[in-house]
């Protein structure tokens, strides 16, 4: 597609600096542009990019201190990213067809109920009193078991596998290789040492504008639901144990992990490779730093905690600083001493 | 189901305190509770609970300082948590019919010796001299390779992998999207700085009652076997590396990884995303905590470990207690050498 | 496999230390040899073993001060990890038949081109437009999207997934779990807290001779491609990120994982469950211990790097033993303290 920078001026709401019919045909980082080029800085770690590029159109922050120059068209808007986003949505050939319809063999038990507008993918099982909504669609080599409700618009990639009694709401983006509904990880001790099975007799429920990332589970409830709320996202590799809740819009980071009945509030951000012990309550708008080990409840909304027991932000920061500085406090003590023993 | 206070204290060998004929119909979380709800506290976190609901009837430790109120019958046991995993199996409907049969279309090996009272589901794979037990169930889209043996009784949930010469004990519970028999991670370094792959000949034996949870990874061996022993339970997105030995009734939480030819003995706890270097013991009943680095083997058996890198669990704590006070040494310090540069 | 210790001197390039006529014929674990085995040391931890053995056949380094005993003939190589890993390639029965062909039921759709010696194995989707070189193998239960290119002599493990447009070169292992290509996990976070998905666009790209662990995740690029270059060696369960790149023959281990935009030189040696923050540069010849946090770019090739957040390995280690004597500290400084208040 051809576009001007006055046509993407009005279509992001923006300020044009230099030429608004430059023409691009392509969105591409910012490295690889040539003139006939859309790029974007949305991270001011790629700022110095800018000195350099022939991009045609460059879309900045209207804060940024750059200045266009190379003949390059700026763009300033009030938010990079979401430009970004918008645009990509707008440049993206649609490069998969729209998928509709029961693709063979599939194995769809007959008490199922597919909507006519629902796409099965080949190899993929649907099991009892299925619910699979309208224009959901579920790609290969996928397991519904029994009871699953899938709403509408949901998006099933391949290979997922979700268990009885679960149930999705709309617009949702499951991963491959995401298990949704696995048992909790529940065992009665026992005198000898060994252990028994706690039966997991819950479900799991997921809201609307839920997405999931590859390879994530999500336990089933012993008892209740395991609750992941609208529009909350999981990255890649995320463990989510039983009878956790994640609240609405909180974001969690590829391979961080929740144990049993945890809750975390609404707007909470997990950092990758993060931890949270179980039984503990997180509130609203808190962000847990990457590798974080979060041992109790965090009451005070909006919170930054950092480290492994974790502690708030900047304490963390400062005993990492402080630590640093041992050696030195060991050689002050030594002078002292040595002062203090020629008295 | 319908069942008095009187008839659950003789099932769980309780003490009554209330009214013997109180009637319940369902097992449910204690903050959800009605009349006609029964519920436990098994963990002090959720004592509280008991100050205000209506429960019908109530199982606590008979240890517990909670007293009966509000009109809810209490039953007394010696471990609720083991009352519970009884009563979860009494009161769960068994929500999925008994599965039983080879279902269509499905891919059996003619070589396979497969039992008539097992269940294969569809869109599963079963290799050439795969033996599957009495009983044993197949969910869909297994794949099975050649020569793996699963014993009786045991169950393969939806989209597992086992790979050639694996072997299965008895009643083993393997959740969706389980990996076993993978190649272990070895390369042998060449002076070029790339490296030559070492074949995994050897195999995964698992012994019976193990369970392993979803997404987790077990490599086969380099020669020999991997093993993981009797009773064992590996949660979600666990990570054993070839040549690895987990020991009867270990239980392994989720996200840790073990690495190559480290042996964990019997009764070991290991916390979610703790890790161990490769080639180390760690003796029979060592607890290790969340988030530990392992990379020295433990010999003392039932030590507790923490930190990264792991310590006994004392001096873990002792060191970060300390850490938080070197800001005050600093100016202890600073106030001495104030002192004696006026001497 | 019947063979003298002479003959494998020959392969091997070795020196014999003993009976050149010893036959051997298996190859088996040292702590399970008999006088029919052939056995090797390549971890100093494990020489303890060569006291007692009764193995026929023991490969040691040249440099070991080891001597053979007990009838044990003794192969003297330059690296016997190296030979190990030839004498495994020998030694292993071919245990499972040369696959080729196309089992049925499988789904390939009319546009796909399958050289006529690769394998596509039951239940397997291959979507429009890919392409299958000669000698690939795809197990069973895999998914392979849209326009996907995977070259010659590559094997994709049983339930494997591959998103459209993702590139493998030759000589590939993908192992069973792996996702390759799924959405990036990008976000534009709107003024009421929510998020709008930013479209992830790009593709990944994989060289020759990378071996890939089970159930790890490669997300695809925003824009652009995601890189994993020619010999890297990613372990299980590994985590990464959109528009990352791999440089050539470096090695991850299992559970780490690497954020998004982030570049790893060529040789970098990355520690099971270490972490990167996003955009960072690693220079070549790296090496991360396990489980550190690398929060900022390296450019010190060849550095090697330890602790969460990340420092060079000695200066981790010096902060670690001096943590341990805080406690020494304290005291010291009360005496100070004391003998300062008396005067």
């Amino acid at each position: 597609m051809r576009v001007t920078a006055q046509e993407l001026a009005i279509l992001l709401d923006a300020k044009i600096e230099g030429n608004p019919k430059a023409i691009v045909n392509k969105l591409v980082k910012i490295e690889e542009a040539d003139r006939d080029s859309l790029c974007f800085i949305a991270n001011p770690k790629y700022e110095h990019y800018a000195e350099t590029t022939h991009a045609g159109v460059l879309v900045v922050s209207e804060n940024s201190l750059l200045k266009n120059k190379n003949g390059t068209t700026f763009l300033r808007v009030k938010d990079p990213y979401n430009s970004f986003a918008i645009l990509l949505e707008k440049f993206s050939t649609e490069s998969t067809a729209i998928k509709r319809g029961i693709e063979q063999p599939s194995f769809i038990h007959e008490s199922a109920n597919i909507h006519p507008t629902a796409y099965i993918g080949a190899f993929s099982y649907i099991g009892s009193n299925v619910t699979v909504g309208e224009g959901v669609k579920v790609y290969p080599n996928c397991y519904i078991g029994d009871s699953v409700s899938i709403e509408k618009n949901s998006t099933i990639s391949a290979g997922v596998k979700i268990h009885r009694d679960s149930l999705l709401g709309e617009r949702c983006i499951i991963h491959s290789g995401v298990v949704i509904g696995s048992d909790g990880f529940g065992f009665a001790p026992q005198k000898d040492g060994s252990f028994i099975k706690v039966p997991q007799t819950g479900n799991v429920k997921i809201g609307n504008d839920v997405e999931i990332g590859a390879n994530t589970v999500i336990d089933r409830a012993t008892l209740g639901s395991t609750l992941i709320k609208d529009g909350a996202k999981l990255d890649n590799l995320v463990q989510i144990a039983h009878n956790v809740e994640v609240g609405s819009h909180s974001v969690i980071a590829a391979q961080a992990g929740v144990s049993g009945s945890t809750k975390l509030g609404k707007h909470v951000m997990v950092g990758g490779q993060a931890g949270f012990v179980g039984h503990i309550q997180i509130a609203d708008g808190v962000k847990i730093n990457a590798q974080s080990g979060v041992s109790k409840s965090i009451e005070n909304p909006g919170a930054s905690i950092s480290g492994s027991p974790a502690e708030p932000f900047r304490q963390h920061y400062k005993n990492i600083a402080h630590t640093r500085k041992i050696g030195e406090l060991m050689d002050r003590i030594e002078k002292l001493e040595k002062i203090l023993s020629k008295n």
